[in-house]
């Protein structure tokens, strides 16, 4: 592997030594043809650096320089960007983001071959390239490397290199206490705030990615500098847990698409090679050698070699894709993430509760969200970002108005909304104040689960979700119960979307069908952007199914009394043709006070194309029902051979307290929140 | 990979066999359980059969003759199938097709346990299972065998196997002359008609794959068996013919979906095992190991064995796919499927023009048709079929409504529509005596092209396109240019549809959206089934860009002035969720008798989502101009660059004639129907 990556490598290198230095003055945004050459060149800088130290060939060094040199003739010239959008202006490009990572590409680029240089060019290179870059990022930019967010510690960790390599401790002091030295901002307060005692990024798994990369370099650097610092058992090792909780908060390799999120994102990025390589040189775990292996790739780095060394030598160990409990918030108080799988399988079906924090201003509005994966990818879907990235005919690649206005809505995702409203009515702001609570989880057995709930996204709802996975014999994938109450003294419409990828196959559900003329669901909070496709309703449970790539999937849904159904579908209101057009089923009950809807997913069934065959196209789960005992709700699912598996969920939580309810006569207790009984047919042999 | 054969045969033979013998009375549709148990039963027969032949093992014999035995119980009771669709009914199938792939596999599973049996359980098996089951398919079911379709190919595969096997001749010949031996049907009739002198089969690629089993299959046999009659010389090889051109009529092994298809159909399927096998046994054409590698299978027969061996010996070498005139219709003069290959990869940019017959019961309403596709898979797309095979839920797999009233329409195509009605006024069986005329085509060289004709699609109308994919310096990908000529005494509505896959990303036509209301376009004839996003104009060229995986797509559109553009969507006037949803862009031309379109594709740029690079979102085409001259469109594209590129395409389509034009006071001349000018830039240097 790592031939291969000095191999491809050396391509690229040669290839813009072969085409000569282009350093263009800056001028476009996003996408355009300055800003990718800038990106160019930084790439170019890091990896000729690490080829010469690699091969020790003149041409790698002499190009590092010349492409400093030209910089060092244009950079201190430069003032703020002229397609500076309304986030802060860098120099060489839109937003200075950009160029806190040019900084950290260039040092590790610049740091081999500095000490082979003459001294003039040393020095012009120092003076008027990386120290002012430095200077600009860290006092020269104090509302960006002051922030808690990883836009600082992008500027924190080029900061902090520039000052290592020009043994500059003023700078490194700023990048890792702040600008005042005071340890209220800079790089170890980042650590403190950003990331959950379980490593869980505070904006969620895409910024995880995007901010992975700077924590990583940089507290390598720390650590190879400033040994003494122990930076990697800092905060009972956070930077470790960061580094793997990265890995965990991906499905088939993709970053769960929460919060603002492109859905292509994947480990194999470059962040995730430096953080894979970094995670295993401070871990010595061989299971990061298998994220290697799949990755495929990894940096020209020493830590890239050492784990190319290794995973060559045959030391990879299977990585667990177990389930997991990742509390929010710097002290993990403030709801949690929880992630339940059913198999280790990087590609396993997995179930993600989101009963966390807001995640700032790229947090949606989406608290008890749930979704769901499997290995046909995502089931139970969140649109993630409106946005294309790098796009420059799309805003420049900049978040489209339709982020706001329908990716970050209540509505576009699997959560309740109330009233027409998004959570906190619309408002992130008040949304930062508010987590949602985790009240029980469960990650083992073959019954899993989180429970979660939330009274402020709502004046005066309070609102409960248990989301429950159930391994049940002779059922290939497991079933997903879910069971949302919302409880309120007042009367109101409450909407439960159910967000799905694949085609329609059928459902019990008549539905009116707008055929030959679509209207809009509503107004406003992401209600305009819906195509009515449909309307019914159905007594007792009802049933959709759809089907994606070779499998079915059933959602049975029992709603309050008197519930309808909505086929929808995102795209509408939408001028500029920027969103995906994706199907959803809403379950509206109007003018109620509390209200319970329970659902349960159900994977059935393949269909093998090239061999023309079909197995269990039906449904397994034949009835649902609901019922309140004393202190707990009951939920029965009869499956079509007619074993029952019932499902008790306590009102109270706690993990010691026994219950104990009678079912057809019998008594059936358990102990916790969630107790399940899988009852034989009626008449079958005890 | 023959080892791993075994193995995978032996692991489901095995498991049938724990499982026991479950033959159950006919009673389910396509998907249904019995239906599928039949099936699972013939393929086992012909797994444990060969598996015999490879190990000797007992146990294989003994499941075969057990599952035999089995049907030789249930088979002569048996009268039509309980749940037969308006197809002619099967005795264990819905219809009698599959009964006749039954037979096919049962025959080559029983064969080579056969003579190991006792003589009570062989003539068990002969008498109640393999001879009613040829009887039935041949003088039981004259009005299927009869047939010059593939449902008589696979009925001839299965009597003339059965009769192979029994030693009776009658059965052979009937297979392979027809029942009344006249040789009017039959096998070899079939291999007459069915193909067209390249081998293209009547029904389009997907029916190909499907054919090509019993044909291949039959024809080994026949070599077998009766080598005098030197079967794969037949014809002029015609059997070699077809197995080679069903390879050629994919893309990144997909078969292209022309007619009633499957998009989802490759070249991993049983049907391309056995014909690869037999293709290279045939031929000894290391190019067929190529496709088996791709394949990764193959079948457990000799021929398998042999190709398997083959492969593993290093022997294969790569398949050519090259630029293909398939002429079409059994002379070959029935227009033709014209390919038009920029590069020999498998996943390589393939222009595809559809100039030839209607491809009887399933083919669609779409002479002059014309697809694109590249590494990102369909980029002018056909639909295919309406349907979900073997999706019990969706009318039992069967075709669905909208595969007439959508999926065969001439609108669903990239083909003009005129007063909008499809061609022939939807009826296919008028489309049957009117192939399109295939009038010039050219292969080789940077500048390939197809130019076809048809003047009875529409009364009183004739219609002329050319297409030409131009391979340009600097440019990754080719442009395919569109000249698509309407002339009539009479005035008409000309719609010209582009079905595209990918989401649009910017245009320069002002587009009235609907954004909150969505009409359908029209009544009938497909109109209905499209929803309608948009409606505007531009005076000139015109530009659409989409976006798909990593590449943009930029459509340039010269239509006659006055033309409006609309915005469409399928998905309207469709009560079970049955259609996919899919854009395309409709050129309309209202009042017109003469009217010339001028379109150009230019595939540009990439983005690299991992490293979030873009290169040239923008398009490279800056104008596009059309001139008649004398005997000749002149079609002038000019790049950003400032070349310009013209290209001529004459009136007269002869190959030896010689035109000559002036271009800017030059002489240009060329001699054939297509001549390409490639100009510098005003003022560059010659
Ligand atoms: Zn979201
Ligand atoms: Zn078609």
């Amino acid at each position: 592997m790592f031939a291969a990556e000095i191999e491809r490598a050396a391509r690229e290198v040669d290839a813009s030594i072969r085409a000569g230095i282009n350093v263009p003055v800056p001028k476009d945004p996003g996408g355009g043809f300055t800003h990718e050459q800038h990106k160019r060149n930084y790439r170019t800088i890091f990896a000729a650096g690490q080829l010469y130290r690699l091969t020790g060939e003149a041409r790698y060094r002499d190009h590092v320089r010349d492409l400093l040199l030209a910089y060092a003739d244009l950079y201190p010239g430069l003032g703020p960007h002229p397609a500076q959008a309304n986030q802060t202006a860098g120099r060489l490009f839109w937003q200075s983001l950009n160029d806190s990572v040019f900084l950290v590409n260039a040092v590790q680029g610049y740091a081999p071959v500095r000490a082979a240089l003459s001294a003039a060019d040393r020095q012009r290179i120092d003076d008027r390239v990386i120290r002012p870059m430095a200077q600009f990022l860290s006092d020269g930019s104090p509302e960006v490397i002051g922030r808690i967010h990883n836009h600082a510690t992008w500027a924190c960790a080029g900061v902090g290199l520039a000052g290592y390599l020009l043994g500059d401790r003023e700078l490194v002091d700023k990048a890792l206490l702040g600008l005042d030295k005071s340890g209220k901002s800079g790089f170890l307060r980042q650590l403190d705030l950003l990331f959950s005692p379980d490593g869980y990024y505070a904006e969620g798994p895409y910024y995880q990615r995007y901010a992975i990369q700077p924590f990583a370099v940089f507290g390598a650097a720390i650590a190879a500098n400033d040994p003494d610092r122990r930076i990697f058992d800092y905060r009972d090792g956070i930077l470790k847990k960061a580094i793997r909780t990265t890995v965990d908060v991906t499905h088939n390799g993709h970053f769960l698409p929460i919060n603002d999120a492109m859905p292509d994102k994947t480990l194999r990025t470059e962040e995730l090679y430096h953080a894979v390589a970094i995670g295993y040189a401070a871990t010595k775990d061989p299971a990061f050698l298998s994220i290697a292996k799949w990755q495929g790739r990894t940096v020209l780095t020493p830590e890239g070699q050492a784990l190319a060394a290794d995973l060559a030598a045959g030391k990879a160990a299977p990585w667990n894709f177990g389930s997991r409990l990742l509390g929010d918030g710097p002290e993990g108080k403030d709801g949690a993430l929880v992630l339940l799988r059913a198999r280790p399988a990087i590609d396993g079906p997995l179930l993600v509760a989101k009963n966390g924090v807001q995640g700032m201003g790229h947090g949606h509005l989406d608290r008890l969200n749930w979704l769901y994966s499997d290995d046909n990818g995502p089931v139970i879907t969140d649109y993630g970002a409106a946005r294309f990235l790098n796009v420059e005919a799309k805003q420049g690649g900049r978040y489209l108005p339709e982020n706001d206005s329908w990716a970050s809505a209540t509505v576009a995702h699997n959560t309740l909304v109330v009233d027409g409203k998004s959570q906190f009515d619309g408002k992130w702001r008040v949304g930062e104040n508010h987590p949602a609570r985790q009240l029980s989880t469960g990650l083992d057995g073959p019954t899993r689960w989180s429970i979660g709930a939330i009274d402020q996204a709502y004046k005066g709802v309070a609102i409960r979700r248990a989301l429950v996975m159930l391994d049940v014999d002779g059922l290939a994938e497991p079933l997903i119960l879910d069971l949302l109450q919302a409880s309120s003294s007042g009367r109101h419409v409450y909407d439960l979307p159910l967000h799905f990828s694949g085609h329609i196959i059928d459902s019990d559900i008549e539905f009116a069908r707008n055929l030959a003329e679509r209207p809009v669901l509503g107004r406003a909070h992401g209600y305009q952007h819906l195509w009515v496709d449909g309307e019914g309703s159905k007594a007792g449970k009802a049933r959709l199914t759809w089907m994606k790539a070779s499998r079915f999937y059933s959602y049975h849904a029992l709603p309050p009394a008197g519930a309808r159904y909505l086929i929808v579908e995102s795209g509408a209101n939408d001028p500029a043709f920027n969103l995906r057009r994706e199907p959803a089923l809403i379950q509206r009950v109007e003018g109620a006070t509390d209200a319970s809807f329970v659902g349960l997913l159900e994977p059935h069934g393949s269909y093998d194309a090239s061999a023309e065959t079909v197995v269990a196209s039906s449904a397994r789960v034949a009835a649902l029902d609901h019922r309140r005992v004393p202190d707990a709700d009951l939920v029965i699912i009869t499956l079509a051979d007619g074993r029952r598996i019932a499902v008790a969920v306590a009102s109270d939580v706690a993990a010691g307290t026994a219950h104990r309810i009678t079912l057809d006569g019998r008594q059936l207790g358990w102990t916790g929140p969630v107790g399940r009984f899988d009852l034989a047919p009626a008449g079958a042999k005890k």
